[in-house]
């Protein structure tokens, strides 16, 4: 059987060599994903999935507390609601997938696989809201959405992928204003604080908005390879579907007025970030708060005195997972501990504790950091609360870290020759000014490559050049090639 | 605007005069859902949804403990892989959504909207699974599924719907077989336990086995109309599908062998299940371990005194609320104390707190149960330990009033003359002999419209005479008319 000869485990291509292969062979090898045999959809093995699951309880509990409630709505949307709001069913109609029969009939009217879910809920609020009293609507929903992409890469573009969408309504147009900015707020909180992944905030350019949006913003990630990465986007719709659909309520003023509406979301796209941002020649490092596994203890245990030190070790391990670390106990004796460490660190374990029979005979333990290398003895009496004083510190350290190497690699320059330089030979965020003019954007684009990731809320200069047509800029723009 | 003027409140059928209208009535005025414009397709709204989520929670941690992980596979299933297993094929071809077009473009391939992932699961299997060491295979996915219904009905047949489904590959017959009846004890566990529905457990006929599967067994509960509805199955695959796609693995014997498999799953068809065994004329009753909102504080605050009592009241409610428990308050002005006791009656929160200006004064609150309508005086000292002990007892009462209405209306009897006029007149679980020929099942199906729901485990009399044919039996079973 040939399949049965295909070796999965291979030696990881350094970062140097090769970035994209680095990537394929870290999460192929730590079984985060795997190909399938649909073109463009991946398979989220259960490392990865339980990685995905951990960041979705931090960023449910955040869409929470800010008084939004989680709904489903259907994976379909008939072909007509699709093509309601102009600029939407443009952005969207290209790269769809169409449903065109059920069973073994023809569909009278053909189905999309939801891209995005914005028509089909905007008519169900057509429905739902009638005064204001019924304002706001707050809605999100976590499901899987298809978008036919050509060229797929795991995680970061996938035909299928999952993720949340908000869907909000408001009686105005601050109410929805100021949704939007407190969703990419959440978003900016959950990324940089749970993911360690620092990003910059701010608002896209046109040529860059939501298919439909009145104003999009988002949080922009850095990459290890120096290209950037959109994190997250939370836009105000405005009333363009409100209008197409419908959607009035009848004021305390006793007027009937058109909803303002909001979306937003994050995606499995996330997981890519942490593996850029964080990642390494030795493979994952993942973030403390959402790791899998947090802890992994490894007893030091040779043949002649395994019976003696395993169950020891495994008492250890019960206490310790008793106090809601997410611990993993690696005691398979076809492995020496080497193997064990090297796997474990592939993997990204953030911590490491070994104990042998000579640690047992003084009462303590080793503890490895996978951020940094670090060992370091503690003893049994402290290991719990050094456990937790140290889950905390890598996370500070892995951001600290991540926001250092973001500082060395933006740049800032109003010069165009030298702006092509560095994304050319350094890569990394460029801030420039620009003059607003989206030709302008077109042309830096394609003579470069970089694009406006976005236009920081941090406009603290004063009005200069355009980058490239030295027309008066009164904005900087954060440049970048991105994935 | 027509749409403005639908009447979504209306009130409800009583369940007497047309048990389907009061199911409808009570599902669209609790909002726990309504009808899409993708035929068969329903939106899950929020108070529905967190229902399913607070179900998802308690079973999905009863998943993880007995060593299950939870991963994600693709949507979409390419034809050729639906068409591996000659039985699976034949059962689901039928009922598939196909998508024929990504982008403009038309595919190579069709592809399903999967509507079960046993085949694009087995593809991964057969690339993952090498040694006995691999063993067992431990997955669980939560996810949308399509099944193009002809009649559909919300939450108990719906074209799309969620749902987990558990996929698990073994060494031998005896770990599958051990397996599917530990996850069939998981789910009669949670259903029994969580959601305060008795079921009873036992192995599908022949007929009703699931396409492609060795056996099937389910747990079937009983509905207050007397109509039973499946509640969640478990599959023991056999070496069906692993034969079909090469799932091999050397044991430990130096042997090439193939895997055992099971699979096994339930759907928010548990949503329908909750409303129909404890909902009544007055609305839905929330058990209380997965209820949305487990209780509702209504301050009795008229005009005059408003100011004074709210803030003391939104105090007890901040002190509860700090407990854990998933409290509310409806401090809303426009509407009366009794108006908001109909409407939390009929969104069926288990528990009711009053407080008055009076109560107030004698530090005292007012307790009514929605499962029996019993009120009770409580000190605000003890408020936080009576809500646990009541939330408990209602949820212990709820169970134990439909295991009395289901051995009520379970009966026992060889005679066909009596089955058929029980399953007419009074409907039911009706236990008889049945001599295992699929003849005689499917001329009781036709006749009376009962099918076999299950031959239970518990298999205490002696042989007798069949039901229908007179034939020699050995197994008792369980009929009825079903969802």
């Amino acid at each position: 059987m040939a399949k049965k000869d295909k070796e999965f485990v291979k030696e990881i291509t350094p970062q140097s060599e090769d970035y994209s292969q680095w990537y394929l062979d870290v999460i192929l090898k730590a079984q985060m994903m795997d190909y399938s045999p649909v073109k463009g959809c991946m398979v989220i093995r259960p490392y990865g999935f339980t990685l995905w699951e951990n960041m979705q309880q931090g960023l449910d509990r955040r869409i929470k507390e800010t008084g939004h409630r989680n709904a489903y709505f259907p994976l379909f949307i008939p072909e007509s609601l699709l093509q309601k709001e102009a600029d939407h069913v443009e952005g969207f109609a290209p790269e769809v997938a169409w449903v065109t029969h059920g069973g073994n009939e023809k569909l009278a009217e053909r189905l999309v696989v939801r891209p995005t879910s914005e028509t089909i809920i905007c008519e169900m609020y057509s429905r739902w809201i009638q005064s204001y009293r019924d304002l706001p609507v707050l809605i999100n929903q976590w499901c899987n959405v298809v978008r036919w992409e050509k060229v797929t890469r795991p995680f970061l573009r996938t035909s299928e992928f999952l993720w949340q969408e908000g869907h909000t309504a408001h009686r105005n147009e601050e109410d929805a204003q100021e949704e939007t900015l407190k969703m990419l707020e959440v978003y900016r909180d959950f990324v940089e604080n749970d993911l360690a992944v620092p990003v910059v905030t701010g608002q896209k350019t046109d040529n860059e908005k939501f298919a439909g949006a009145l104003r999009t913003y988002s949080i922009e990630a850095l990459m290890s390879d120096g290209k950037a990465l959109q994190a997250g986007t939370s836009h105000n719709l405005g009333e363009h579907f409100a209008k197409v659909f419908d959607i009035t309520y009848l004021d305390s003023d006793g007027e009937l007025k058109y909803v303002w509406q909001t979306s937003w979301g994050v995606s499995t796209r996330l997981v890519g970030a942490i593996i850029m941002v964080h990642g390494d020649d030795r493979g994952l490092v993942m973030p403390p708060k959402v790791a899998p596994t947090q802890v992994i203890l490894v007893p030091i245990a040779p043949k002649k005195v395994r019976e003696e030190v395993l169950p020891k070790v495994a008492a250890i391990y019960e206490d310790l997972k008793a106090t809601g670390v997410r611990i993993e106990m690696d005691d398979r004796e076809e492995y020496s501990p080497g193997w064990k460490f090297n796997e474990w660190e592939m993997k990204g374990v953030p911590l490491r504790i070994e104990i042998g029979p000579r640690d047992l005979e003084n009462g303590q333990a080793i503890l490895a950091r996978r951020d940094n290398g670090e060992k370091e003895t503690v003893s049994l009496v402290d290991l719990k609360e050094r456990i937790n004083t140290l889950l905390a510190e890598i996370q500070s350290n892995m951001f600290a870290k991540a926001v250092a190497f973001r500082e060395e690699n933006t740049h800032r320059t109003d010069d165009y020759e030298e702006f092509k330089k560095i994304i050319e030979e350094k890569r990394g965020f460029v801030i420039s000014r620009w003059c607003g003019n989206s030709e302008c954007e077109q042309a830096i684009k394609e003579e470069t490559k970089a694009t406006i990731r976005c236009i920081p809320f941090n406009q603290e200069e004063k009005p200069g050049p355009c980058l490239r047509c030295g027309g008066t800029s009164d904005r900087l723009a954060y440049f970048a090639r991105a994935y």
